[in-house]
């Protein structure tokens, strides 16, 4: 999906300043499909590493700033200025650059999960709802091909009706006391730049949107373990729920940073009355399909508006690069261009999710409502 | 380990008569390693079924009985008589005959759950104690070898302190409400054969059996829920829980009957803080071994005392066949024999693992002691 | 498929005694159906090791001989002789006990390749027309489930006409010069007791009946290529071929015993105009169908005369035992039980493909018509 | 490895115009890393298809050309002219532009093979060693991390020395005559355009230059079998060849336009006397290795200079642009940077490779020497 006829969005960043891991990958996911050129940055507080990682990249001078707030009243000051911020912070630094953005008029896309805190997704939802401005939440994996073809068997009844969802999101980075130098495991250990959740708002969050994506099920009531089993960290590294869906189907939710032996294991099963699916992330060009009495069935990603034919693998980065292009879309004015994207109501049930666990497990796993 | 050198103990059988599924599974196990002579039975209460039933398995005519008192009497009372008897049964017809035949001295192969109701298997524990009989529980998958390789990894510190334990079985015979016909639906969706347990009983207590068969800890707390999701049925039909083991690990199991995909889905992974394991029963013969910072190890069954070599696959009822044959060489006073079968407190256990779950459901799933 | 009003076949063995390795693997196969009872055997040329090698199986003293043709003789004579001898010796003591129990009208089960040499495999084939005895040659694969789908899944056309046959059989045990105590090792590398093939006779066999089994269709000729990669080796340990089968489908054949990292890697594919079909013995209970155009299908073991339901993994022994059950049945009289069975038609094509990978490989890889 | 402080190369394109499928994949190639920036084409001979495509990439009107030996002239003579031209027309215009730039002194990066003809590969050859240009040869596979660490890892001898090598390259999508329609099917199937080679030139090169890409070792002989299963198709569909390597080593080549099942089934399998190596593009981001009597290992992509942690998966275009991204840097100077890309005498081998599989296979298959 290649965009051709297209005029490329003029594109921001706030984060993503040299060494840093996710601003690139936005990056690279802005540049893939040719539907936007970055053109501005507020890639870091420190003047002069604000200025040469803008020009690494290729930045004017006079668009490499060191205050957001600066950036976006100058920004949107211009003829030329930018028509987007991607916003890649670690989490306590997403609210306040979302806000001074969507105020200013200029389209957000922001990294999950959308706040450090409830009550901020809840305060952006507000400002949102007066700005003219659309709202990106990059939950990765609802642009891998096969996830929206999941979401799709589901909603046209290929399953019947859902009776449970399994999902898990494990990983091992973490299985050890981090090292200090590590900057990825330095922030999202530390509740005043993540906010309370650890592992359940790191990978957590993705698991449970991908839960809600596919099924379009509501969530009830959660009952949730949070743990934390290496010595002296802070927050969480290993959470697990229970989920009650709308409608009687019952979930579990399984996220862990120090399950070891798996990289980056997000996996999927959904089961109907009628067939089961079953996806995961580290081979997501495969999803496995079975209807009851039936042969099971791989399927593999196919489709009209692809990059690449079936056989050559996709991965990570285009999946990425999926939200990026239908959001430009969405931003030309293409009809249709953002029904598949997660946004601000997202952001918000992300939040939710994450207040959710730690009520429960604050109260030795009860049943808590979700919202 | 064809038994060689091994004068085969002289078996009995208790149900199992012609159509029945387990008991032939039984005798396929009894049979394999040349360490047993089926050589009696009740295979049923019907005479012209029991006689008919016992002659084409060649029994002589006068060893075919109609009633397992009788049997465990006069079978006692033979020189030739059986050393040990099978009971295949459906679940509320496990109690009686163990108990008829622990009390005549004649070593018990018991399928599982142990009994139907916990009391029962109360009563069975204080009756074996004063019986010189041994009791074998069928809990197959203990026979496999590579679980028994995981057992033994486990207990060398191969994977260190255990953090986290998931296991599952799951199955797709019952998705729909069952045929009327199928006796081996009808007897396990009944509660007054089966007990008040469905899939938590039935599949569930292979799975929790075969995490504490591999992990060695003790289970402290549970919280369980049990759904029933083909209407009509009497029993849960699906059943997930969380497990808190003693030193603080975390669990979760997962039992259905109704995961449309499914065959016979047994599957564990274990976590420790310096490693992992993956098997799944449906590929018994390859386990995944992954230590912290290494590649993923695929360990295939190995070891010397074996009917075939590696490669060469053995399934479900090599498994089988190995509780017999152990229990066999346990019963011909083979030193060590015993040491990893499941035995009375395992059934006993599997009772208070099921009656816990059905506690902590009836409590909306709140946390319950184990025991 | 446990054999109920079945009055068991009498069974002698040849070869098979304590140690031996394929003979306890035959005794599995006889006995896991209640199928067969071993009474008699030649299972040592040494009187001591024969005599104790039966005991230790059950055997009575008067039935442990010490010379096959002396047992031919004397069980041949007896009311309660034996009915069916497995013969398990090395290859080249294949032809003379065969002979000896064919002639003297004794069913003959025999290990494969069916002879050290062409010539004897066509003087076999002349003898057996003149006897009324049955022989079953122990390609054992064709006794998986799934091996038997497939080929019924080609006679009814699923692929449609047949393009492409790929077959491999890759072991590792010979990867470095043999332990001079291994007594599999030893044999099969000594052109006296082998024959002059090695890998491509040992498992090369193995791969090619495979081929035609499922396929049907016969080879006319072949271009073959045989190595020999340890320093020292006699024979072959490693071959690759080339095949044309008749009506113009292609084919290629490898089979290796240094292939590192190969346990018994037996695999097949099978490339029709509409559909295909891949399986392989490490993981027998499942196979790959895929319709040109469709989601490739996992197909599990299924069907109705099954000892065991899908889900639940049947080996190699079951594979086995299902060549075994299926003779024993055939001599009961049951009419079609020899339908699937490998015989003395498939033991001299086996011999006749050896021979002509020598032929081609002799000529530096030329085409040379089979047979 | 998004490029910092780096110029991106001022890139030309020839071919590629609206609709075509290479094109658009080079474009994703030269963007992924920021390292190319395309601004001048002549993506189609037809004016008018030539501008609008590039109005629909953005190129400047002055830019778009419909002769390539006319754009070759006028951009060597612009001072801010294009320094690389990429070629992804089909096979037989190959040739002519290559030369045409090498000679104006352009970087020239071309998809292979590298010509429709062996002796234009051989003229391009001699014209490229009198130009300064350099020459990138797109055998994309040879860009996927797992293929460079497995070249790495025989190269410093973790397999031994190499016995054997398996290829095959399998696809189904020209299992039935082409749609009149299919531009892709079309040329390759056609002589004029593709050469004499079908499937052997198209995939069997890909295969060809992966064997010897990891493996390092010189074919010295071939032996093939090309066919034709589709009637009426003028080139082979359908190829099998056996290889000698120098030193020894035995391997097999399959390639396959009508394997039933197959989307982009590329798969290599290497063993060597201490090890075995297996890998395949369709999940590429694992490989297996076997070390002689350990378990078998599951290698993740890993290393240091990546785009992302490996488990999240990179694909079919992070590969290509892996090709791209070390020309560019090549082009710039950087030492070392084009030691791992396919370049001239890979693209003259694959010539000689197809040419001797049609002279092997115009003679019945019979041993011919490469080059």
């Amino acid at each position: 999906m290649e965009q051709a006829n297209f005029t490329p969005i003029r594109l921001g960043m706030v984060g993503g300043g040299t060494g840093a891991f996710i601003g690139q990958v936005h990056r690279y996911a802005a540049r893939l499909d040719r539907a936007y050129e970055l053109i501005a940055g507020a890639l870091s507080s420190r003047p002069d590493v604000a200025l040469s990682s803008g020009a690494a990249l290729g930045l004017a001078p006079d668009r490499c700033y060191t205050d957001f707030t600066e950036m976006a009243r100058a920004e949107a000051a211009r003829e030329d200025g930018i028509e987007a911020v991607a916003i890649v912070t670690p989490n306590h630094m997403h609210f306040a650059p979302a806000k001074a953005f969507l105020e200013a008029g200029i389209h957000v896309i922001c990294d999950k999960p959308m706040t450090a805190h409830l009550h901020e997704a809840e305060e952006l939802t507000r400002i949102a709802q007066s700005s003219g401005a659309k709202f990106l939440l990059t939950q990765t994996y609802s642009g891998y091909p096969l996830v929206r073809q999941a979401r799709q068997m589901v909603a046209e009844g290929k399953l019947g009706a859902i009776r449970l969802v399994q999902v898990e999101y494990a990983q091992d980075w973490l299985a050890r006391p981090a090292d200090p130098d590590n900057k990825q495991a330095a922030w999202r250990s530390d509740p005043a730049r993540s906010g309370r959740g650890g592992a359940i708002a790191d990978i957590g969050t993705h698991a449970y949107h991908l839960a809600r994506y596919i099924t379009g099920l509501p969530v009830t009531q959660i009952a949730a373990q949070l743990n934390t089993f290496v010595p002296g960290r802070l927050v969480d590294d290993h959470a697990q729920a229970t989920l009650r869906f709308e409608g009687g189907a019952m979930g579990t939710l399984w996220a862990s940073q120090v399950a070891v032996g798996s990289e980056n294991g997000l996996k999927i099963r959904i089961v109907g009355e009628d067939a089961s699916l079953e996806w995961q992330q580290e081979n997501p060009n495969q999803m496995a399909y079975a209807r009851l009495g039936e042969a099971r069935q791989i399927i593999t990603r196919g489709g009209s508006d692809v990059r690449i034919p079936p056989g050559h693998p996709e991965g990570y980065l285009e999946a990425f690069a999926t939200l990026y292009t239908d959001f430009a879309r969405a931003i030309r004015g293409q009809s249709g261009a953002d029904a598949l994207l997660p946004q601000l109501p997202d952001g918000l049930e992300g939040m939710q999710f994450i207040d959710a666990c730690l009520r429960s497990s604050d109260n030795d796993g009860a049943w808590v409502t979700m919202a």
